[in-house]
């Protein structure tokens, strides 16, 4: 039985984060399917796991963790030495850099990312209505966003040095849906930010993730 | 003259988090007032200190930093032996602990505060009408996640364990703003959030960080 947990439901993009982190680790984990149509993830069976009814939660051994940015921070810390490098391990200074990428992610990137997900993705696959006018608004706030990642990747591969980490793919699962979407433009119109694009969801680990959508 | 240097607006949540933390670690810094309400922030002398246009910014020799949050985590290693302990250290299960906290405050604490915060005190300061039924959304939403708060806060008296770390300080500007609204009825109705409410906002280093606003 492997040592590892992950609660979640594959079209999650919380959900995602972690499997993406786990398959550049290389390590045995379980895949415990949650039914988010169901309302599994609000169940009194899963809320121990995740107090906030959110997928994913993560479990191994006594450890019991949720939130995917602190799951991805924990399964890199404590599988340094194996496979993909994902921290920019140095001096505190060093480290700040990598921190404060990841919180552009988590800050600027990620909340009208998943706004536009929502509405250009889920709304459909669900039967709703994309609301055009929230559309115009989060574009307006992606770009300007998109803007800055053009110009740090123009002098810096990725985004926290010149070696793919944590920083980047904790953006893998909104890039991907994005790039399924009229969205896509935006990546293509900046040849910095189209190249990283291309770089990161080309990483096999992330094709492992894509090809569990498919079963 | 100081080494570090904060580019900051006293009014700002974002520029309060890092002043609390150098407050904290008593360190020596500058405070460099950037005028919001002339659009000083997104001035062409600004912009290389950040390039989101946003305050605060933060300089320490060559290194330049930015987002609050990436800021508290670089001052707190820094300076990790000076003054109050921010951090958990120990095993990476232990850091995971902090880290799941810091993410909590992040994603499900600060999005619904920072609403109620634009709502209930900046809309009435600046002369613009309070919205109630955005109040209540948010007041729901918050409402939810400070239950989480209050069963966590009932087993460990701070956070992330037993001592005041970055996990709650990172919480101190929302807090102190919604204390002075309607809002704090949400923390009154809770003794464990409370109680925690009232330890956190009595901290010195926080009340010098209070001191700045009345200049
Ligand atoms: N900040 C959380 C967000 C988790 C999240 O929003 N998960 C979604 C699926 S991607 C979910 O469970 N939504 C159901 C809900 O919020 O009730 C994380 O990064 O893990
Ligand atoms: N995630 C950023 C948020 C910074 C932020 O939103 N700062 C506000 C003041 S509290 C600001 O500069 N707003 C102006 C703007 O966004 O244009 C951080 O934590 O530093």
């Amino acid at each position: 039985m492997a040592a590892m947990k992950v609660h979640g439901y594959p079209l999650s993009t919380a959900t995602q984060r972690v499997l993406a982190c786990l398959y550049e680790k290389d390590v045995e984990f379980q895949f415990v399917n949650v039914d988010m149509i169901a309302g599994e993830h609000k169940s009194p069976n899963f809320l121990p796991l995740n107090p906030f009814g959110q997928v994913p939660a993560f479990e191994e051994g006594d450890l019991k963790l949720f939130e995917s940015r602190a799951t991805t921070h924990y399964i890199a810390h404590e599988y340094a030495d194996k496979e993909t490098q994902l921290l920019l391990p140095g001096s505190n200074k060093t480290m700040a850099v990598f921190q404060l990428w990841k919180e552009v992610e988590a800050h600027q990137f990620d909340p009208p990312s998943t706004k536009l997900v929502f509405e250009l993705r889920y709304k459909p696959h669900f039967g709703m209505t994309t609301d055009a006018a929230v559309v115009e608004e989060y574009e307006d706030k992606l770009a300007k966003v998109l803007d800055v990642y053009e110009a740090r990747l123009a002098e810096s591969k990725y985004l926290a040095c010149d070696h793919f980490t944590l920083d980047d793919l904790n953006h893998l699962p909104t890039v991907q849906y994005l790039l399924g979407s009229s969205a896509k433009k935006m990546f293509d119109s900046r040849p910095h930010v189209s190249a990283w694009v291309a770089d990161i969801t080309a990483r096999p680990a992330w094709s492992k993730v894509m090809g569990m959508l498919k079963q």
